[in-house]
């Protein structure tokens, strides 16, 4: 029911997975009315199933009254079908705090995770892509909870992309004498000593621009800031450029001739094929759709979570965990 | 001596000033013979002198390093002028941490004043632009030093923008409950008591795209993280159209047809235009340039200096703080 377009966007999604999936099963969570208005008339798919959910979180809602107030809104009621292992994973365009707060009372942290965290893969040059976490659930970031960012982030990128050892850079700032802060600079020991594939530090600009760098540790105020940033810039450029394009019927044509050019620009660093962030410590799989998302980025979001899933991503996080700790314990 | 191009770019950017401004004087510090190089045969302009300097401050090398054993270095001995009022302001694209501990030790700050800021302008939607700091001149900032940073980064807009009362921001993350550290929260309640004309929480991507806020309000690390976070991004983006343009004999001739849109909208949001940073809360002004300006991006650099030099932005800012603190203290 969540994200700014709430079922018409959702419905349509699930649909669009099943197309491509049709061995995988869907349940939707929410008003069933809401939820079938978008539902091509007569039998549902045999794979799709309704489960009703009286309430709804509001995007602005405080995530503490959520948790409260809203115990059959459709965020909790699809968080329990995931606890009573009803269901693997939870896909919610809905309010991030509201479901960072909700997911990690219902279904519990991992052991020896202390914070949960936010990831998402970001477009890089060269074609290959970045992952950045956290991207906003935790504020303040000790130098071991960067560590455990780096530990799970190998983890589901493993799983994710394929890579047997990603790397990981942690996001500081100049290359000059006092480099970072005392969690930063304590981080980085923690990392060099890790059996992590870690680089050292990196800038803002490698986020986009270094195709070594995999991904991307840094706390959540960090973090967010950044990837809001990129969102401001690219909205900026994109939104000049239609400004230029449009100005008068030489410059129409002249976009007409770019066009194809400009669509694979887009296609490229297109945010809906970079949808569904990780809410990664959690003991099931919880994926964080934007909330503006269209059909094509929901239905990438719901593709991460079939995605992790399968590959068992939240356990392999716990024994990765355990194992870096008896690293450490031993060393 | 400094930046990535040394005098190639320093000597001809300080004859284009004064082509410009014929009444300003310059002063080129530096190894004489290096800077001769750039100059015209035969004899000086005469609203230009060379300074020489025996050292030159490397690009990595450490500020305390720079500061102890870099005596005769151009940076330290142009700041020693700015110092004996043989100058009026510094201008550098060398080691932005060495200008920083140096300007500190050669000039002082400025009564009241507990740390540097640095501050730049950066482009916005509509056409507007954003001014934004600190800019990595701290790594961990109190609400006071936030604070700080607001009125000094308010006095300066008003001078070289004209705008009276520029609107300031404070950066923060997302809408929830749980806005932002302790640090963000308390300079919230700072300046929404202070005398400037603030806006409360803005978030990333407002820096770009949002043209009601002037001023956006941070720590070192964050401000650094966003800026270098751009420069990836529009690098990336840049990258893409590139090679996207130039894949085949079509995409070229599209590209031809696209140029004067391109060109319009690298225009607008060309950093060169933007390039000089403030080095704000020092007694005298200092502006650094980028490490890899051109000619007519270093020139944007003198004239930000100049523009300041005119409007005695050291001492409105000294005023202005000390207002500040005088109406919290009757308050």
């Amino acid at each position: 029911m969540g994200g700014d377009h709430g079922p018409s966007v959702v419905v349509p999604a699930a649909l669009r997975h099943l197309e491509a999936r049709p061995e995988h099963r869907l349940i939707l969570v929410g008003q069933e009315e809401a939820l079938r208005a978008y539902l091509p008339a007569g039998s549902l798919p045999e794979q799709l199933t309704i489960h009703h959910a009286s309430q709804v979180v509001g995007m602005d809602e405080l995530p503490s009254i959520a948790l409260r107030k809203k115990k059959d809104s459709s965020m909790r009621v699809a968080l329990n079908l995931v606890k009573e292992g009803k269901a693997d994973a939870c896909v919610s365009a809905g309010n991030t705090g509201a479901l960072m707060a909700t997911a990690r009372f219902v279904l519990k942290m991992l052991a020896n995770v202390d914070r949960p965290a936010i990831i998402t893969a970001l477009p890089c040059a060269g074609g290959s892509r970045t992952w950045m976490l956290d991207l906003g659930a935790n504020v303040d970031c000790s130098a071991e909870h960067l560590l455990q960012f780096a530990v799970m982030g190998s983890e589901l990128v493993t799983v994710l992309d394929g890579i047997e050892r990603p790397t990981v850079g942690l996001l500081n700032i100049g290359q000059e004498e006092i480099k970072g802060n005392e969690q930063v600079k304590l981080a980085d020991r923690l990392l060099r000593n890790s059996s992590l594939n870690y680089l050292g530090y990196v800038e803002g600009d490698d986020i986009y621009l270094n195709p070594d760098v995999d991904i991307v540790v840094t706390d959540g105020f960090v973090g967010n800031v950044a990837l809001k940033t990129t969102e401001g810039v690219a909205k900026m450029i994109r939104g000049y450029m239609k400004e230029g394009f449009t100005r008068n019927l030489f410059t129409r044509v002249a976009g007409l001739c770019a066009l194809p050019v400009l669509k694979g620009l887009s296609r490229r660093i297109d945010p809906r094929r970079y949808n569904g962030a990780s809410l990664l410590g959690l003991r099931k799989v919880v994926v964080k759709s934007h909330g503006g998302a269209d059909v094509l980025a929901y239905t990438h979001a719901i593709d991460i979570a079939a995605k992790a899933v399968f590959a068992d991503v939240s356990a392999r996080i716990e024994d990765r965990v355990a194992q870096q700790l008896q690293q450490r314990a031993s060393a």
